[in-house]
C-alpha cells in the first residue's frame, strides 16, 4: 500500500471492519463492530495504527493527508450529533483515546471533553443548562490535557482539588460550586503556566485535537507502555490507533452514570453479569477507583429499563465474539451508550470455568477451549492459598481482587520494589491506589495491596492479568509514604516487615502465614481431558520422593522424567552416611559407607516405583559435586576460630583438652573440605565423573534400584526403571557406566531369579554431548536434555551467579528473556535440535525428552513439541500446565499445517 | 587376504621388501634392506605383524601355517650358516627380537642365544673352542629367557651375578670362571624353578623358539608397550613382527666387539660418525649401559679395517634412506656384521641441523626438511638452559645425555614420580640406571638422572626421544633406594629436595637454579624461512607486555593475537588502583579509580604498539571476574581470627583501639569479598558482562588504547589495534560494546586530531557464540576462538578442577588426550568449524584465528589450517613451533590433495 495522500488513515466507526484489530486497535475494532451491529455507540472515528507507525517513520510528523482525513471525520461526527467542533453555541466535545491492537489496560493516555475552551464552556453550559457540570467538564479536560498532553504531575492538580474539596461540606467532587470550579480551573492553568515555562492549553479546539493525537502517538513509546509490552511480549512496531469519539456524559445528574462490566464473573467464571457503576460520574471515576462504585445488579433497581437494554446488548456481544466481554458504558440522562467492548481479562479459575461452560453452551469447540486458557492462567489456578486453619492475625480486609496467596516484605515505592526484587527479595507493594506509573513495581512484587479502589480498579485489573495476588480497597490501612509505614488499628507496620496477602478472600496477615495447595474442580479435570486429546508430547514429572511421585501422578504425570537420587541424601541420618562415604579413605571404607546408604535408597525407590506403577521412572545416578554434602568452609573456619578463643578461656586442664580435641577434629574436617574444594564446582568432579572414578558409587545405586524393582515386582507391581547417567561429555563415559549398570543389573536380578525390563540412557546437558549425540546414542536407549546445565554451559553462565547482571540484561534487551526461565531457542534450542537429530540418525526409536526447569514453561514446551521430542518432565505442580501447553503447541502446529496447506 | 594355510606369515630377509615396514616391522625392514643391498647381515627371517594380529584374533594361538613357515625359515638359515638348530655338535643359535613398525626403543623383549641347552652348550664350546664363552652365552640365554619369556624379576638373576662377580678379582663379567658360570646357570635354573612353581626353560630348542615368539607377541600388549604407544600415539592394532636371526658374537675375544652408532651426532647434528662400542661384549652390554663403552672413533685405531668397512656401509645407508641412521653392529673375530639400521632419534638441535645440512648436501628438498623436524624437536631447541653466570653448586657431573635444563623434586621410585606429577608436582627421577619398567616414571618427570650408563643407555635414548633433560652416568651419586636419598661427596639429598639438571652439559645442581632461554643458530633461522614458504596460516603471539611482544617478534610472530589487559593490573601499584575500582561505591568513585589506571594501561599499550610496529595487536578488554583481584576469603578470615586473638592479648587501651580498627577494616573488606564471591566464577560476572554493567571500565580501556595509538602514531610508528570483546554469548552484547568502543574511539582520535585505523572483534569462547556466529559476525571485524574457555564450556569441565579425574580419563582412554592440551576436534573443533563457517557466511572476509593455548600445539594447529582459519596465536616461545606446524599442516594437505588428484 503506497502511503500517498490517497492513503486511508482514518476510518469512521461505521466504515471499520471489526476483524482489523491490527489496523484499528482493539478498542476501535470493538467500537466499529458495535456501531455496525446497530448498538448505541457515540459516533466517532479511528486514526489507524498505520498512521502511528508512519508518524514515527516521518520523524514524529503526521503522515501526508492524515490531518485532512481527521477533519473529514470530525465533520461526519458533527453531522451525526448536530453539534459543531469549536462552536461557541453548540460545541461538539470529543474524547481522544488510544487503542492498541492488544489490550493494554490503563497503559495509554486518554483526554476527555476535548473541544472546550473559555468560549465553548459557556456554550456547553447553555446547551446543557448546567453551569456546574459544564465547568466540571472543563476542569476535567484541563486536568487531563495538562497531565497527559503537557506532562504536568498529577499530584499538582490533585492538591488543588483536595484543597477546594476540603472547603466543601461533603468533601466530594460533586460538592464543588461553580465558583470553586472556576477558581480550580484558573489555578490549574496557573500550574501549567509555571510548570511548562509559559505554555498553555491551546484555546483552538483543532490545535487541542492535533496535540492530543500526537500525545497518544507519543505515549506508545513512553516508558510505561514499553514496560508493559516488554513484560507481555508485545512487539514495539504494532503502533497504537487513536479513537476520537463524541463525548457522552455520565455526570449529568441522577439519571446519568457510567460503569464497567464483565459478561461473566472474571474471578470465578460464573455465568452472571458482573460489574460496577457510579451514577452521576464520568468513566474515569470508576476505573481510577477514587470513589467506590455499586455492583451492577443494583442498576436493575435504579434504572431497570437501561439495565434490561444493557443485558441484551452484552449477551449479543458475547455471542458475537464467542468470548467473555469486558464493556464500558455511559448513561446520559437515561440513555445508554456503549463505549467499549473487549475480551475480558480473567483469573485462571474463571478462564477454565468460562472455557468449559462455553463448550457446554455450544459457543465454542473443545480445541478453542484448550487454546483459550493460557498456561499462566492454569498455573494461577494451582497457586497456594492461605491455610484455612491458620490462626494468624488478619490485620486488614479488602476486596478479593486477584486470587492466590503470596508473601513478601512490605514496600511502598514501586522503584524500591523493583530494586529489592532484583536483589532477590520477595516484596508486597502497598499503595493508596495504583496508577500506570506503578506498573514496574507491580511486576516486581509478589502481591499488591491498595487502600482504595474496587474490583475493576487499576490495581485489580493489572494484578489479575499478571496472575498476581491482589487485595484492593483495604481502607482500614492508614498509609504514610513519608514515614514508609502503614498503621492499621494501632499496629505500625514499617517497610521491610513480612505480610501475607490472600487475594482470594481479600485478607492481609502480618508475618508469613502457612499456605496450602488448592483442590481442583471438575471443570479443570474436563479441560485437562480435552487437552490430552490434542497433545502429542508426553508429560512426566521430576520427583525425588514417593510423595512427589504421588502428587505428580494425581496431576496426570505419565511417569517420572527425573528422579534426583542425591536429594535422597539430605536428611540427618543420610547425610551422615553420605559424609562418611565421601571422607572414606580408599575403596574399602567407601564401600562400607555405601552399604549404609543402600537400604535408604532402596526404600525410596520402592515407594516411587509403587506410586508410579506401570509408568516409567527415570532415575539419575549421583550428580552433584561431593563437597555439596560437606559443611561450608567459612562456617568451619568460624567455628575453629571460636574454639581457639574458648581455648584461652578454658577453666581447667580437662576443658582445655576437650577443646583441643574438638579443634583437632574440626581441623581434619576442614582439611577434607579443602581437599574437595573446587574453583568451579558446576564444571568439576560431578555427574558421571563420580561414577567413573568411584565405580562403587554407581554399583550401590544400581543395586538399590534393582533390589527395589525386584521387591516391588515380587508384589505384582509393574516397574519400568530407566537409569540415567548424568553429565556425559563423551560416548566412552556412557559406554563405561552402561556396562557397569548392565553388570550389576544381571547380578541383582540373578540373585532374585527375576527379569526386570529396564533401559539405560543419559542426560544431554553439555554442548559436547549434543554435538556428538550420534556417538553417544550408540550406548543409550534414551536421551533427556538437562536444559539447566545445558543453558549454563552453552551461555557460559552460572545460574547461581547470574543474578548480578541477568535482570539488567533483560531490561536493556541484551536478552529477550532470562534463559533459565524461557528456553533459548537460538543457542540451547539449537543444540537440543542437533542432539535429537543426530541421536535419532543412528537410533530412530531413541526416546528423547527434557527434564530441566524449562519442561514446565509453555514457550519452551512448544519448542519441544515443534522439534519432535517425546516428552517433557517438570515439577509435579507444573504438570497440568505442561499438558495444556503441549496441547496448545500441537493445535498451533496443526493450524500452521492447515494454513500452509491452503 | 584370506588367512588360510597358504598365507605367507614368514619372510626371509632376502625376500622382504624394505618399504613394507607395516608388515615386517622397522627392524625387519632394515635387515631386509641391508641383506638385499649385499651388506653383511647374519641370515634370518621375519614373522610378520599380520601373524601377531592373527595370533591375538586367534585367542593367542599361532595362525594356521605360521609355525611350519618358521621351521622352513630355520632350514634356510641352517643352510646359509652350515649349522643346525638343536644340533649338539654344531648348533645354530638364534636371536629372537621384536620389531614393531615404529621404533619403540627398549620397549620390546629380546632373547639371545636361543637354541642352547645342556647338550648344545657343549657343542658350542667345541665349535668355538671356548668353554667360558659358551657357558657365558648359556648364562645370558638363561637370564633373558627366564626374565622375558618366563617373567622372573631381573633383580633375582642380577643378585646371583653380583655375588659371583664379587668373588672375582676384577669384579667384571669377563672375570668369571667357567666353573662360576656353571654355578650361576644352576642357580638361575633354581631361581626359575622356585619362582615359577616348578617350570623350567624348555630343553627342546624348538619349544624355546615357539615360546619365545609367543612371548614377543604377548609383550605387544604388555603394560610398558601400551604405555609407550599411548604417550607416542601409536595405534594398538599395528602389531609387532618377530625377527629370528642367526647369532653372531661380539664377545669372542679381543677381535670381537659390538657397538651402536649414529651416522651423525644425534645431540648436535654434526656430520660426523658418532657412537660407542665395547670389545669382547654382546650388544646388550652396550645398550643396558652396564659397562661404559669407547667412542666409535677409537675403533679406527683398534680395528682400522673394520672401521673403514663400517664407515662405507653407514654412508651407503644414509644415502639409501636420505636420513641419519642409527645402526647396531657386531664384530665376530674380526668380521663385521650389521644387526640393525633405523632412522636415528635425535635432539631438536640435531634434527634442525641434519635437516638443513641434508638440503645443502642435496640429499633432501626443503619440503622434506620442514616435514622432518617435529614441532616437539623444535620446542626442545627452545628449552631453557642453566644461567652460565650462576654460582650455584654443581653436586654431580655426568654425561650430557639429553639437552635442556629442568628442575624438580628428587624422587627415586617411578610410581611415586607418576603419583607426584599427577598431584601437580615437578619431579626429577633419579635412578641407578633405568629400564623399560621405569618408563611411566620418566614420562612423569621433568628430567632424569642416572648414576650408571652411557649416551646410548636406555635413559639417554628415551629422554632424548621425549625431549626431556637427562644426565647419565653421574657415578659420583651414591643412591640409596631404601633410605630414599642419595649421597654425593658427603651431602645427603633426600627425596623431595629440589635439584636442577642441565642435560646439555651433564651438570646436576642442588636447589632451583635460574635458567635462561637459548640463542638460536643460523640453521634454525634457515629452516624457519623454508617453513614460512610453505605455510598459509599466520602466526601471532599472546603477549601482555612490551617485553613479551619483543620476544614474540624476534621469534617471527606476525602480530599480537591476544593481549590480556588484566595481566597488566597485577603488580602492587596497579593492584591497589584496581581494588579501589572494584570496591568503588557507584559510578563516580569507580571512574575516579579508573582514572588512576588509565595512564598505566596507556603506557603498556605504547610499549606493545612500538614493539609490534606495523603489525596488528589484538587487545582483549577486561575479562576475569573482579574478585580475582581481591584478597582470598579464607586468608581474610584467618587474619580476622588472629586479630581477635591479639585483641585479648592487647597490652593497652591504645593497642586495643588500634586492633579494633584493624578488625573493622578487615570486616569491611571481607564483606566486599563476600559480596563479590561467586559459586562458579568461570561462569560468572566476567568478560563483556563487566563492560555491560560497568561501561566506564570499557571506556577507560578503550581510551587508553586510543591515547596510546595516537601517541605512537604521532611518533611515526604504524599501529594496528584490534579491540576484542571477550565472553560474548549473544550478538547484542557485542553490538552494545562495539558501539561504545566506536564512540570512545571517535572521541579520543577527535581530541588528537588523528585517524587511527582499527577493528573491533570478539572472542568466540562460548558454545552459544559459535552456534550463533552468523548473528555475531554482523558486528565483528574478526573472531578469535578462545579455546581454553570453549573447551571448558563445551565439556562442562573446569580446567582448575579437572586434575582430580582427567589423568585417569586419559589413562583408561575415556579421552584420547587432555582436551586442554590437544584440541578436541569432535566437540570443540566442531564448534570452531561451525563458528567459522557461519561467521563467514555473512562476512566472507571475516578474519578468524585462535588464541587459546591450543594455538601452540601442533595437532591443534593442523586442525586450524585444515578448517581454513587465518591465524593462530600462541605464547612467544611457541611461535617457531607454530610456524613449523603450520607449514607441515600445509604440506600434509598438499600431499592429500596430490594423492586424491591421482
Amino acid at each position: 500500500m503506497s502511503q500517498n495522500s490517497e492513503h486511508k488513515w482514518v476510518y469512521l466507526f461505521e466504515d471499520g471492519d471489526g476483524q482489523q484489530r491490527a489496523l484499528l486497535g482493539g478498542k476501535g475494532a470493538g467500537l466499529a463492530d458495535m456501531t455496525r451491529a446497530g448498538l448505541p455507540v457515540p459516533p466517532g472515528f479511528i486514526v489507524t495504527t498505520e498512521a502511528c507507525n508512519a508518524y514515527y517513520a516521518n520523524g514524529k510528523n503526521f503522515p501526508e493527508g492524515m490531518w485532512e482525513q481527521v477533519i473529514e471525520g470530525l465533520r461526519a461526527v458533527e453531522q451525526k450529533t448536530g453539534k459543531r467542533f469549536g462552536d461557541p453555541e453548540n460545541p461538539l466535545l470529543v474524547s481522544v483515546r488510544s487503542g492498541a491492537p492488544f489490550s493494554m489496560p490503563g497503559m495509554m493516555d486518554t483526554v476527555l471533553n476535548l473541544g472546550l475552551n473559555e468560549q465553548t464552556v459557556q456554550g456547553l453550559a447553555t446547551q446543557t443548562g448546567d453551569l456546574r457540570f459544564s465547568l466540571d467538564a472543563y476542569r476535567r479536560f484541563a486536568t487531563l490535557f495538562g497531565e497527559i498532553v503537557m506532562g504536568v504531575a498529577h499530584e499538582k492538580f490533585e492538591r488543588v482539588m483536595e484543597r477546594y474539596k476540603a472547603q466543601t461540606e461533603g468533601g466530594r467532587d460533586t460538592d464543588l460550586s461553580p465558583e470553586q470550579l472556576r477558581d480550580i480551573i484558573a489555578a490549574q492553568k496557573q500550574i501549567i503556566f509555571s510548570d511548562q515555562s509559559g505554555l498553555a492549553i491551546p484555546e483552538d479546539p483543532y490545535e487541542q485535537l492535533r496535540v492530543a493525537i500526537a500525545a497518544v502517538f507519543n505515549s506508545w513509546m513512553g516508558r510505561r507502555a514499553c514496560d508493559y509490552r516488554r513484560v507481555n511480549r508485545i512487539p514495539d512496531d504494532l503502533g497504537t490507533a487513536v479513537n476520537v469519539q463524541a463525548m457522552v456524559f455520565g455526570n449529568m445528574g441522577a439519571e446519568s452514570g457510567t460503569g464497567v462490566a464483565f459478561t461473566r464473573n472474571p474471578s470465578t467464571g460464573e455465568k452472571k453479569l458482573y460489574g460496577e457503576y457510579l451514577l452521576n460520574a464520568q468513566g474515569e471515576d470508576v476505573v481510577a477507583g477514587i470513589r467506590t462504585p455499586q455492583p451492577i445488579s443494583q442498576l436493575q433497581e435504579e434504572l431497570p429499563a437501561v439495565y434490561e437494554q444493557f443485558r441484551n446488548i452484552v449477551e449479543l456481544l458475547e455471542r458475537h465474539y464467542h468470548d467473555m466481554q469486558d464493556v464500558e458504558f455511559t448513561i446520559e440522562r437515561g440513555r445508554l451508550f456503549m463505549l467499549q467492548t473487549r475480551t475480558g481479562k480473567r483469573t485462571g479459575a474463571a478462564s477454565v470455568q468460562v472455557a468449559v461452560d462455553m463448550v457446554h453452551e455450544g459457543l465454542i469447540d473443545k480445541a478453542t477451549a484448550v487454546r483459550r486458557v493460557t498456561p499462566e492462567q492454569l498455573d494461577q489456578l494451582l497457586h497456594p492459598t492461605v491455610d484455612p486453619d491458620t490462626d494468624a492475625k488478619v490485620v486488614a480486609k479488602g476486596l478479593p481482587a486477584s486470587p492466590g496467596a503470596a508473601q513478601g516484605k512490605v514496600v511502598f515505592d514501586p522503584d524500591e520494589a523493583e530494586e529489592m526484587a532484583r536483589e532477590g527479595e520477595k516484596v508486597v507493594l502497598v499503595r493508596q491506589e495504583t496508577s500506570p506509573d506503578d506498573f514496574h513495581g507491580m511486576v516486581a512484587a509478589q502481591a499488591i495491596v491498595t487502600a482504595r479502589g474496587g474490583m475493576t480498579s487499576h490495581a485489580a485489573v493489572v494484578a489479575r492479568g499478571m496472575g498476581k495476588s491482589c487485595v484492593c480497597g483495604a481502607s482500614v490501612l492508614n498509609i504514610d509514604y513519608s514515614q514508609q509505614q502503614f498503621n492499621v488499628n494501632g499496629i505500625v507496620v514499617p517497610k521491610g516487615e513480612w505480610i501475607t496477602v490472600d487475594g482470594s478472600t481479600g485478607r492481609v496477615f502480618l508475618g508469613r502465614v502457612p499456605t496450602i495447595q488448592p483442590t481442583l474442580g471438575d471443570d479443570f479435570r474436563e479441560l485437562m481431558t480435552w487437552a490430552d486429546e490434542f497433545r502429542r508430547l508426553r508429560v512426566r514429572a521430576n520427583a525425588d520422593t514417593p510423595r512427589d511421585a504421588q502428587v505428580a501422578r494425581d496431576f496426570g504425570a505419565e511417569g517420572v522424567g527425573l528422579c534426583r537420587t542425591e536429594h535422597m541424601f539430605f536428611g540427618d541420618e543420610r547425610l551422615a552416611a553420605m559424609r562418611e562415604m565421601i571422607l572414606a579413605d580408599g575403596v574399602g571404607a567407601r564401600e562400607k559407607a555405601l552399604e549404609r546408604l543402600l537400604p535408604l535408597q532402596r526404600r525410596d525407590f520402592v515407594g516411587i516405583f509403587k506410586a508410579m506403577e506401570g509408568l516409567p521412572v527415570t532415575i539419575r545416578l549421583l550428580d552433584p559435586p561431593l563437597h555439596e554434602f560437606l559443611p561450608n568452609m567459612e562456617e568451619l573456619l568460624g567455628e575453629l576460630s571460636e574454639l581457639k578463643l574458648s581455648l584461652q578461656r578454658a577453666a581447667s586442664i580437662r576443658d582445655m583438652d576437650r577443646t583441643l580435641d574438638e579443634i583437632d577434629g574440626k581441623r581434619k574436617l576442614l582439611h577434607q573440605v579443602e581437599r574437595l574444594h573446587e574453583a568451579n564446582p558446576m564444571l568439576g568432579h560431578r555427574g558421571c565423573r563420580l561414577g567413573l572414578i568411584y565405580p562403587e558409587v554407581t554399583r550401590m545405586q544400581v543395586r538399590a534400584i534393582f533390589e527395589a524393582a525386584c521387591e516391588v515386582q515380587g508384589e505384582g507391581v509393574e516397574v519400568k526403571p530407566e537409569i540415567m547417567v548424568p553429565l556425559v561429555s563423551t560416548a566412552e563415559e556412557l559406554r563405561n557406566q552402561a556396562e557397569l549398570i548392565h553388570e550389576v543389573a544381571r547380578q541383582v536380578t540373578g540373585e532374585h531369579g527375576m527379569t526386570v525390563s529396564y533401559t539405560v540412557g543419559t542426560m544431554i546437558e553439555l554442548p559436547r554431548a549434543a554435538l556428538t549425540a550420534d556417538k553417544i546414542a550408540e550406548h543409550a536407549d534414551f536421551f533427556s536434555f538437562g536444559t539447566n546445565d545445558l543453558t549454563q554451559t552453552t551461555f557460559g553462565l552460572s545460574r547461581d551467579d547470574s543474578g548480578r547482571f541477568l535482570s539488567k540484561y533483560v531490561e536493556v534487551k541484551i536478552l529477550p528473556d532470562d534463559p533459565f526461565q524461557v528456553l533459548d531457542r537460538d543457542g540451547v534450542g539449537q543444540l537440543i535440535r542437533i542432539g535429537t537429530e543426530r541421536g535419532r540418525s543412528v537410533k530412530p526409536d531413541l526416546k528423547v525428552g527434557i527434564c530441566g526447569e524449562h519442561g514446565g514453561e509453555p514457550r519452551s514446551i512448544a519448542f519441544c513439541h515443534m522439534i519432535g521430542l517425546d516428552y517433557v518432565s517438570c515439577s509435579p505442580f507444573r504438570v497440568p500446565l505442561a499438558r495444556l501447553a503441549a496441547a496448545q503447541a500441537a493445535l498451533e502446529m496443526q493450524d500452521g499445517a492447515v494454513a500452509s496447506d491452503k
